[in-house]
């Protein structure tokens, strides 16, 4: 029998023991964003500390942060082959309003093909994935192509607060030649994909502030400044009717589109109907000059994420707001690093506000863009791999939105990301109803393996040895 | 004994008494925006019955609303003699916060010359001085030199819902040359003064809807229009940076001012050091081309009251807000109709919109303007009584604020309004620790006095008989 029949006939002949797993693993309440859910966390990292080594993983480790711990694992006898780090987390958003689950997030059932409960997309179904096909490789072949490092860590849905300090006290066991993650998805319609860049983010708050104390707007009103409005003029004049950020110097580090770029990006079957009818707004709308898969893939954007000031009542009170408020944030691509435009936005903030008030611009949270070349070498074996075992030739397709472990992790161990997700896009990770599409999760094991295969047949991935 | 001098013994006389009797006044909790002391607010009206009924006042009659009631009154036997109507409120303001009064809001004393208590200023002690003044005239002379009729509600403080249908129930009985009230102040530094105009108001809501749901700024951002964002720039189209309102239309009933008007507003001893130091504002702001004092009190002018929308919580939510919202009113002057205005705004709000949200504006409230000319035969007549009673030209002022009642009053009954209050500006009228400075109390009830006189001696005021 060949090596793909015996794999074929061992992921056969364990589909339900690896269902009945899968469901343990998302039966553990792993949520780091409560700390009351604390002891779950570590239960579920134990638990998938001695699920990889039952699959024949080797030194496997729970580690230690200040939060909750890292789950390591490694298998590195392929020696010359390349090494691959595969990234995901295992616990998982909070689960609020329960009211609108079809039965409690940590009762996992199967319905209409796919597996309800929280994480079975984000990220536990994925991960459990990564732990099945090493497990399948080594139960039939006794070996790995490739070598392999897992770090599955435990606080991704509240900001990964200690995983980079993790990363820098490690780093010296962590050396690879490429990180594949599988915490993204599909393109609309459920068609496979792979993610070539995450934008970054810069988050700020910008404050307002003007008399001591709320003031009566007739007796007052036309000779202060009033604060709601001139917040309103501050956020007016930072980006256009056009949708162009008006922040000096705000898009010089953004590479321009090559005419290539802009052909991928055309050739992606983005359906503008689906979108208003997804999000119920009257008309898209963005950056003139682009078009709306360029603006969220590979395009900087400012949003007011949130604006208060004064009397939020019902009918009315005639006041001059003593402050108001917004929370202003940037996706950003390319080059931008999140605290330069930082810079540029208070700077620019100052210089456009009114004179009668007092401004205050305060960074609160940052990401870097994480972007891979769609001819880098690794990214080419992972399109190789979904491609077999889906059937379809991947989409190249742009995150709008921000994972900070991406760069996080390219920094720490100078190794390209691959972004290998299968989650489907309307499988509700956040939000009550999680679910994966279990054929996703079946062929995404299937990919995974392949990509084993590709990797170590692709040339361009140094070896180890070659690294030292 | 002059009449004078028998007016000076008498009221010298009965100054104690006069003082306990406000003193008893003071001590009924009528907050009329409170149900629970609904009861309190008839016990004030009938203490003012009684209290006008023992005065001489004539035909007293506490007169059912839909709410509080209504005190009435009149002494018409000046025959030939104009007549004039006297408004007032018997009801006060809330006292909270409680714990930043010296002395319980309901527990009037006197310190440093000033009654302290709630309802003081406003306008309980200006009401008692028009009936102290009533009866000293009375009782030193048997009788009024024109004729007089009372006026005071009890829902003043509450926006007077049931004012305008009593009056126009009564509008029969209540024919009069002119009115006199006395719910205003004087200006900077106590000096006297007459207030010739106040400001009319009209209050909207601005609602911008986008997405039917929050959105992830990530996924979404570039790509839709973010209705924080829309707010924004809505209302920084509403005023330029020059303090000029740029809703088509909006200055067209606006009255320029002249020559004689700037030299006035010139003339009045305003200190723009003391107003920074008052408000706590880095510097003063308002509409180009106009003196601070013209701004207040002669142009209009638009404030945002209140905004919000989206994520108004500590550190970060990157969403973009699937609403925001915008509290905005108008200041307006001359003959600026509230409902006009409103249209006006409300047509600029939607030309302006971006086409990505959707957005609806709301009438909220209005008030018109009012003002009475400075050369008014009646403002000369309050002009010389104030100058006799506190031995100075009180100086003629324009308020800032809406005083909804003046227009009504002025339109039921087409007459003129004269506003002649003595609050001192440092009065903490709707603020704990209100007082009256005794000595514009007791000069004010001298003042009032002067009126009827001075009423009786100015030609220009038609007689009743010529209004039949």
């Amino acid at each position: 029998m060949s090596e793909a029949k015996e794999l074929d006939a061992y992921l056969a002949e364990t589909a339900e023991r690896r269902l009945e797993s899968y469901k343990e693993l998302l039966r553990i309440p792993s949520i780091s964003g409560l700390s009351e859910h604390a002891p779950d966390c570590r239960r579920a990292a134990d638990w998938l500390a001695a699920d990889m080594l039952a699959a024949g993983i080797e030194r496997v480790e729970v580690s230690e942060t200040r939060g909750h711990p890292v789950v390591y694992g490694d298998w590195l006898h392929a020696l010359g082959a390349p090494t691959m780090l595969v990234y995901g987390h295992y616990d998982v958003q909070p689960v609020d309003p329960l009211e609108l689950w079809q039965r409690p997030p940590f009762e996992p059932f199967v319905k209409d093909g796919r597996m309800l409960g929280r994480g079975a997309a984000d990220d536990k179904g994925q991960v459990h994935a990564h732990v099945r096909a090493a497990e399948a490789l080594l139960a039939t072949r006794g070996r790995l192509p490739v070598n392999v490092r897992y770090l599955f860590e435990g606080e991704e849905e509240s900001g990964s607060p200690n995983l980079e300090s993790w990363l820098l006290a490690n780093v010296g066991r962590l050396a690879a030649d490429v990180v594949v993650i599988s915490d993204t998805g599909f393109f609309q319609g459920n068609r496979p994909a792979i993610t070539l860049s995450v934008r970054g983010n810069m988050y700020a708050q910008i404050d307002v502030t003007g008399p001591d104390v709320d003031l009566h707007s007739g007796s007052y009103g036309g000779a202060v400044e009033n604060t709601a409005n001139a917040l309103a003029r501050i956020l007016s004049e930072l980006k256009d009717r056009d949708g162009i950020v008006r922040i000096a110097g705000f898009y010089d580090e953004v590479t321009p589109l090559s005419a290539a770029d802009r052909r991928a990006f055309a050739e992606l079957p983005f359906d503008p109907d689906a979108l208003l009818a997804e999000t119920g707004v009257p008309a898209l709308a963005g950056e003139t000059g682009y078009t709306v898969s360029e603006r969220r893939g590979s395009r900087p954007t400012l949003d007011v994420n949130g604006l208060w000031g004064g009397f939020q009542g019902e009918r009315s009170k005639t006041i001059i707001p003593a402050h108001a408020h917004a929370k202003v944030s940037c996706r950003l691509v390319a080059d931008q690093d999140p605290h330069v435009i930082f810079g540029r936005l208070r700077d620019h903030v100052l210089a456009v506000a009114p004179p009668g008030v007092r401004v205050e611009v305060s960074l609160i949270d940052t990401a870097l863009p994480m972007s891979t070349p769609a001819d880098h070498p690794a990214v080419g074996a992972a399109a190789r791999a979904v491609s077999a075992a889906f059937g379809a030739d991947p989409l190249y397709i742009h995150g709008g939105g921000s994972i900070p472990v991406c760069a996080m992790v390219r920094e720490a161990l100078g190794a390209p990301v691959v972004l290998m997700g299968f989650a489907n896009p309307d499988d509700n990770a956040h939000a009550p109803n999680e679910s994966m599409v279990l054929a996703n999760w079946e062929r995404g094991i299937r990919a995974i393996c392949c990509l084993f295969d590709e990797l170590a047949a692709t040339s361009g991935l140094a070896p180890p040895a070659a690294r030292a």
